[in-house]
């Protein structure tokens, strides 16, 4: 026998015994509902997860809805690509960062007026995906309570799912959730200096 | 002065401090130029962040380009949804998951055919993004040489952005990538016993 066909046989006894435990979690994971997943951590890929997630329901017939916190600006990528796509519907309902507003009233109001859209998403069973991007900031901030977005969220249609994004979920809503991504970060082109580029971060 | 009020002062004055800060690092990050981003971990979201960039990247008006590598299934919804968009070009180039395939020649041979279509997206200055999906995979069972994809990604365009993805990302690769996200498991609804649902996950 050669080295070649030697390390192909031991590769594909190895894949065999690798197939049977792949195929046996599969079998027993049998269940098919909404499920509720928070997208968290300080690294890059929270809202571009939800968004790729968003194409991915898209390309399965799927309706869908976004309720942007937080964010005030009205130019990125995503809110021009997904506007074009009539499977979307898209809400920008923030003012921009907390710390540019610097207006705690008006983000609390913005916020209040976010979550009564959610809201009209969370009562439609007709919309198979629900993105709350940022949600996390405003629940981090007190904007709105976390008792009440939870009971809100667990009254959903049974097959909806919802992502829901943004820095330091609280525990509460964690606790609450299907999966849970903490996104780390290892390293970021911002801090070497390269700026946020168009079609990159917005 | 009331409570209100003296909690919206002090906030305030709290984010004009962090606004201060913020501005900051913004002022000092001003290379631009095209980066390579790493999404590894264990966790959900490494591909779905590499799409929802793909969406931002492509309502910026870029032309974008896929390589799936290891994927041999042809149903996902991504991939019915951004074959739809004519700024894109997808290409499926793996056999199925190592364990599937069990066969580790074809393996190989089908990650050389991806990354020969790779080093085409990596030639043409025209394509803005280019997405690598699961090459971290295939690097890891070392079917491809680490030192020629990484010399390949750095003789690529001045201004063209790529992703890989997949778990197990090389050290190489994270040394010479400019932004890496480790998405980590918190927990996740396959463990608790939820089937991995259309429009969800594939």
């Amino acid at each position: 026998m050669t080295d070649t066909s030697d390390r192909d046989t031991r590769h594909k006894a190895r894949m065999e015994r690798k197939k049977a435990v792949v195929d046996a979690a599969i079998a027993a994971a049998t269940d098919t509902r909404g499920v509720l997943l928070v997208n968290t951590g300080n690294g890059k890929g929270k809202s571009s997860a939800a968004f790729g997630v968003l194409a991915r329901a898209i390309g399965h017939g799927m309706k869908v809805g976004v309720v942007q916190f937080v964010k005030g600006r009205s130019d990125t990528g995503e809110e021009a690509f997904f506007r074009r796509q009539p499977e979307v519907e898209w809400h920008v309902m923030g003012d921009g960062f907390t710390w540019d507003t610097q207006d705690r009233s008006a983000d609390i109001a913005s916020a209040r007026a976010g979550w009564e859209q959610a809201r009209r998403f969370l009562a439609d069973p007709a919309i198979g995906l629900v993105v709350f991007d940022e949600l996390n900031i405003v629940l981090k901030y007190g904007y709105l309570e976390v008792a009440e977005v939870i009971a809100d969220l667990q009254a959903r249609p049974a097959l909806q799912h919802v992502i829901v994004t943004g820095r330091g979920a609280p525990e509460a809503l964690i606790e609450a959730a299907d999966t849970v991504t903490d996104m780390g970060v290892v390293k970021h082109a911002f801090k070497a200096g390269i700026a946020a580029q168009a079609g990159l971060e917005f």
